[in-house]
């Protein structure tokens, strides 16, 4: 990356995803470009637009992004270096003046509003809810002269937009989390580090019934555990499945080498994402026979009969 | 149920759903009920306000509707009775008098949205897109003077909201279905045609690596074919998740029954969504070794050896 | 069994098998009847001319025997009821008079003379091995005037036959064990202690690779452990096998019943051999989600969701 | 190996290991060297006094021969360079001037009386039976003055030891075939010809349950067909055991050279015994996913991904 990183995500200011595009290493000196969409901010990768786009993957909530996930299934091109995570707060926020008691059109993005509903029942029983695209686009509305009376969206977007907070962490779970990746063009993926993951996107074959239990035995015969795996349609009929997976351990292990060459005979299709490092740091080193010294004794030995 | 069933769906008139709802076989003398949510028709049958809940439960291009997943665990009480497919066709349709060239500002749910993109980009190259909850609130927004130029929506809506359509099958998969489950409280399951299917949720144990494959192979054992795997986080925390499954075959069939049982006493929590008739009518029956005559079979044996 | 009980042995009197045989609990009255060869001790049970046999049926040291193994397949009416464990010790012995340097012609079965050639290439350099049936028809051969210098065989034949011993203990391995099992015609099986065992022979379905792998996830689907497999030629051509194998658990244990089930519908023959208490007593129940209960609640929870 | 290759096979001459031996490709112009035992035989292959041995390893009857699975697993230094099938063919042969009304005594190897005692009832209801070390040293022991009336043997002992033979073919199983391996010093494998079978001895790590399940898995994982598994006790004490085993293809196949590597990753100990051309010449190429092509792919997909 350049000195001054050029930085898409998933705008508009004021989201989360802003939140973990800052982030980034070398963020301080980073020019910071909102798009309107996960495509938008993967297109500007992939047209040297940007150097880096930083997208929602997963929420500890509601699960994978769909959006995340199948751009990342259908846009090549596109490699991940890096995750981070955020914990999500809620909060309701209205243009300055504006008591609790005014409040009855909710604008939100309707994720944040599910999280939020047990509060709004309680506290504002007869509201209506208006779903938009993302919290900060709710705010961002709001203060454009949108018809609603208060906008739920993370704190930064009330600075951002000039307006109030309500009423303060108003979601349900406390301890939701949303993960961001960090793409850039496909290259040479991050160092090793120790605390390692690996994202691939695997086809399962057709029509072979036991298809996702061999994608599996893939890894497991490897000794490598799956820290995620998330069903996506096809998309050309029912019943067809590829899987977005998120394996433990770095493409510099053998264990997971192998587990890719694996994958690699086993499916139709299979996408690597990128090996790089986790946010939580925890340990990724395979132990005893799946570790580096074991796959290279194997190796050894392997030379040592063939070459006899 | 009763004569003049009392049917609720995800509405506003005009969805994909109320026609999957129409295809319910008393539905002639039915009592239909649009509700603004998917836990909304839930607790309409929870409630005994309806007899049958019809909801989205997977589309053929998106995936699964995580709504619907989600409220079908977190919601218990209800149980699957019968599936409906419809073909999904989305429309551009506006308020009469408006042609193509005056549309700017399309409302649409960013699904619909996302199928038609290619279209309006080749044909709307300057269009921007405006979020809605449905195609059909859409189409009642924007006849109730809701500022856009245009909708997205299925045929239907235009009909019920006095629309005029403008462009007809614009979506990008022309095979593109919508598959919609009826909902009734929990009961005897619908009875067995021998083209059927089973629903469950199954929870995966804690912290156990391999527990999804320890999962299917309660499947495989028993040599059942799933058609369908959703994982969805159980939301406490990122890794755990829990499998929304659809297997083939009726819990009358005894390879089910019996993987249902394994299912039981491995995962901590397992729901029985219902066994009911396939949409597509396809066979369901276990083949050879797992046909209901080889478990009789080896059940008899068992006894014989037990009760010698 | 009768109160004065008959119990066919492989003989001739002397073996390890006699020393088996009057562990069987009411031996103190028994009449015992020496048989020439494991299949004529079977048939003594099959036409009732005896209540018991007593059979090897594996060594620690060389494995299962065969003899029994094929005999157990191949005369389908018998049933194990108990298994016992003897110590494998070897003497040298030979007639009163003998001294060590006196002896050349060493005759012995071959199994006693593998584990007893380094003690005699030390101590008896230039001996010659003459092949036996038995340790103790060594011993009664050379008691007759079999022409040789000295036996091999177990302390008890030296009593039994009039023979001195000349070196106790000569065998290699000095944990060396023969586990003997006692069987009678087919009945209800002995009853469940907590310490158990069920064999069973498994013939694997034809010309299907990973049958062995299919056959082992019956077991393991089912939690259940095994501490015996061997594999024998069905005997027809190459490459077909069956499998006499150990599990741990009763036919009472529902994991061990389901498992049985499932090998019945997969195997086109198996056979069961019994569920017998263990000779060590180590503890056979089956843990956690393979425990009775939860079979329990899970038949449980099944009849609930069909009866409803 | 020399022009006139030293070849040492499971004596005496006159056995069906002497007719396997004289299957080698270059034995019209060997010297064959007869030994007491498959230890010795192996011995002298080790101590370069014979250039190959020639062994008993499987009978399509009695199953494995565990003198030689033990050597093999004890004898590090062998490898098997080639297989030969013989028919198995017995004969009742017996002194000139013998008829068969004579004969009571029968003399001969324990595994060809089981094979002969169905006739022997039929026609020499009285016989007994006294045991050898092999069919040949039976034939010799008559010849030499032993006490007996018959003997049963292959035809070639007739000849080679001067008997009548009384009765042809008189086995029960017309098709039985006993498997010979051809071992030399270990060395640079024989050459791949696209019908080959590899040879390895797994040892079971300890006190795993499921670990047999496992080790199938290596092969599952890449395509990997068994034509034979055999088990032996490691001998220290019950329930521990290794496990004899032929998988089809070659170690120049990629397929195998990894599942190699994943046993050496897995097991204690594994000893590698050979890849060798099949006896039967049917193809052993592995097909689709597990080709060498794919193997290759797959690993130029790796390079292409680490190296970017």
């Amino acid at each position: 990356m350049s000195k001054a990183p050029r930085i898409a995500y998933l705008g508009p200011a004021g989201t989360f995803t802003e939140m973990a595009a800052r982030q980034i290493p070398n963020a301080a000196s980073a020019e910071f470009l909102p798009t309107a969409s996960v495509t938008e901010a993967l297109d500007m990768v992939l047209n040297k637009l940007a150097d880096r786009a930083v997208v929602p993957i997963e929420n500890s909530i509601e699960g994978g992004v769909s959006a995340t996930s199948d751009a990342l299934a259908q846009m090549p091109g596109v490699q991940i270096y890096g995750e981070y995570l955020v914990p999500v707060r809620f909060d309701l926020m209205a243009k300055p003046g504006t008591s609790l008691s005014d409040v009855s059109q909710v604008l939100t993005h309707p994720v944040a509003y599910a999280q939020c509903r047990s509060w709004l029942i309680q506290n504002v029983p007869s509201h209506a809810h208006i779903p938009a695209s993302s919290t900060a686009s709710a705010a961002k509305s709001l203060a454009s002269g949108f018809q609603a009376d208060a906008v739920i969206a993370a704190e930064a977007a009330a600075k951002l937009y000039g307006l109030e907070v309500l009423a303060s962490d108003i979601g349900e779970n406390k301890q939701a989390q949303t993960r961001f990746v960090e793409l850039g063009l496909r290259g040479k993926p991050a160092p090793k580090t120790g605390a390692d993951k690996t994202s691939v996107i695997v086809e399962l074959p057709d029509d072979r019934p036991g298809g996702l239990l061999e994608m599996l035995e893939q890894f497991a015969a490897r000794g490598v555990n799956l820290s995620r795996i998330e069903s996506r349609p096809v998309g050309d009929r029912f019943g067809r499945y590829r899987f977005n997976i998120d394996a433990q351990g770095h493409i510099e292990d053998e264990a997971i080498a192998e587990a890719l060459m694996g994958l690699h005979r086993f499916s139709p299709n299979v996408i690597f994402l990128g090996s790089y490092q986790r946010a939580d740091k925890s340990e990724s080193k395979h132990q005893g026979n799946n570790a580096n010294a074991a796959y290279e004794k194997a190796k050894n030995w392997l030379s040592s009969l063939r070459e006899f």
